[in-house]
């Protein structure tokens, strides 16, 4: 089985790319060969046995580029590679170039191939294309209206692929990720970035600033369960889809005192003391139109899990950065 | 006032620009210039008094053609230029191109623009932008699945007239048609072309083939409600829309057995009895994913108004085909 990775270089993508590594195997199958491609070149899999890896870096906006990935036709592809929420608000067209052109580019490439050719393509949507106003618990019929040019592109590339999927020329799946909670590393321009940094750095011994009223709910998951919704996405039997290719995934939703109070119970008070109120108008506003909670029946239904309880969450980091750590 | 309209040689298209005609204003401004284009030159708008009318034939979806259309900086936009739903099941290609790439360059020729440049862009959409299984009357909130590239583009294009509205860069207005009835002159490539047939053609003497079941119920108001809808959507507050830029416009929900009988109703049996059942499964089956009925509740609270029974649809059919016929 030959896999490509478009956006290997990401966060997740390292992570599936571990995963893959680590199993060796994905429905059933060996894997021979993994084509990594991002941005940057991606570093994940080194001194992997038994896998041909093979990194490229290059502009998935560009049509050629991403032909040139497609040419030995992989089994299997993810589809990661995005610039995040605040960049493509702030740089209109880097967000269409990079979030909608490489997405059509891509299923371009896979149709372009003669009969018979029909992977497997795991999309990265967001819980973004939708935008308040909201129902309490959103539900998998409620309509698709984000607020961001970020969630237009996603909403717009779950679309494509339905279309491409029904047409028989991709087989499809878009997984609306949450919020992913907690990343390890550095802050990024996602305004979404502070859910993360109020549990990462205390943890650090750093302090860490809250920018919204403590009564923000969120739906948010960890790294380890996303990963884990792209493997079920990749072997998951998608005849029972129809033409909705994609699916809300499960997570928690939790306000961030919740997330505070947790913090608190799981490493004490003095780590939750590093958390600081400093209001931010601009991202408040953003986060004010964001889904507070799912229901998400039809994942569950289709065999998606998530994560327990946000206790849970805030050990898996933990641990992740005590393995680091060595 | 300077009123561009792409699709000026179409159906609803040729009654808009009489209408504008006739009117002489809109919106309390008097129309000095009417720009028409279509793949073939408009022939609406002849003889008018006192407005100057540009005709223009092309392809919209060559950038260089539609920048030279937005170059003298129209007030006002009309976007109705698309190819029908059968067309674009059966050309992959050519449905992307005049469906999703025409309305990208337009709102690019648009944003590119200097600042201060904000036109009202009415752009038609439609109720294919759904796809079932469906509510039993569907709600402003429902999401959109469609499940013909047709109303995959249309649905695109409503998210990208969103942003670009959110933006600041257009002032736009989607409006979901209902399928239109009574369509005058022939048959044309759209799957719901019987629903006009099984009227029209009987009131004209001849037999009319009807594909699908009797209880087959749809959503359908007449050319003059659209364009009612299209003059509205010109003049209407935007304020209020927030990011959700697209409608549900109101229509009329009946069966085909009740269409038939309204027609022996206004017209006799002679003329109920040329509608011929020849059940047609690709037709069927098409149709068996459109839209019953909705609750179109967000443009009535707008101030859109349609039919108020589907007696007067056939009734304003036969009015316009006496004041033809002269």
């Amino acid at each position: 089985m030959r896999i490509l990775i478009l956006g290997a270089a990401g966060m997740v993508g390292h992570r599936l790319v571990d995963r893959l590594v680590a199993d060796g195997q994905i429905a059933g199958r060996p894997i021979a060969t993994l084509d990594l491609f991002d941005v940057v070149e991606p570093t994940a899999g080194q001194g992997a046995q038994g896998i041909a890896i093979h990194r490229y870096a290059g502009d998935i906006a560009d049509e050629a580029t991403v032909a040139s990935l497609v040419k030995d036709k992989p089994d299997l592809i993810f589809h990661l590679a995005a610039i995040v929420s605040g960049e493509a608000e702030a740089d209109f067209d880097k967000g269409y170039r990079i979030n909608l052109d490489g997405m059509k580019h891509l299923l371009e490439a896979i149709r372009a191939h003669d009969g018979g050719y029909l992977p497997r393509l795991v999309f990265t949507s967001s819980i973004a294309v939708f935008g308040a106003p909201f129902e309490d618990k959103i539900s998998d019929t409620f309509l698709m209206a984000p607020l961001t040019s970020y969630g237009t592109q996603k909403a717009i590339c779950e679309l494509l692929l339905a279309d491409y999927s029904r047409k028989g020329f991709v087989d499809g799946v878009g997984i609306r990720l949450p919020t992913i909670v907690v990343r390890p590393g550095k802050p990024n321009k996602a305004a979404s970035s502070f859910f993360s940094g109020i549990i990462r750095e205390p943890l650090a011994g750093q302090d860490a600033i809250l920018p919204v009223d403590d009564d923000v709910r969120h739906w948010m998951t960890s790294p380890a369960s996303a990963v884990g919704f792209l493997m079920h996405a990749a072997q998951m039997d998608t005849s029972g889809l129809g033409a909705r290719r994609s699916l809300t995934m499960p997570g928690l939703s939790i306000t961030v005192a919740e997330m505070v109070e947790t913090l608190r119970q799981v490493a004490g008070d003095d780590v939750a003391a590093h958390v600081k109120k400093v209001p931010d108008a601009t991202i408040q506003g953003i986060v004010a139109g964001w889904a507070r909670d799912f229901d998400p029946a039809r994942a569950t239904e289709f065999g998606f899990t998530a994560d327990a309880d946000f206790a849970d969450i805030i050990r898996q980091h933990i641990a992740d950065e005590a393995a680091k750590a060595g």
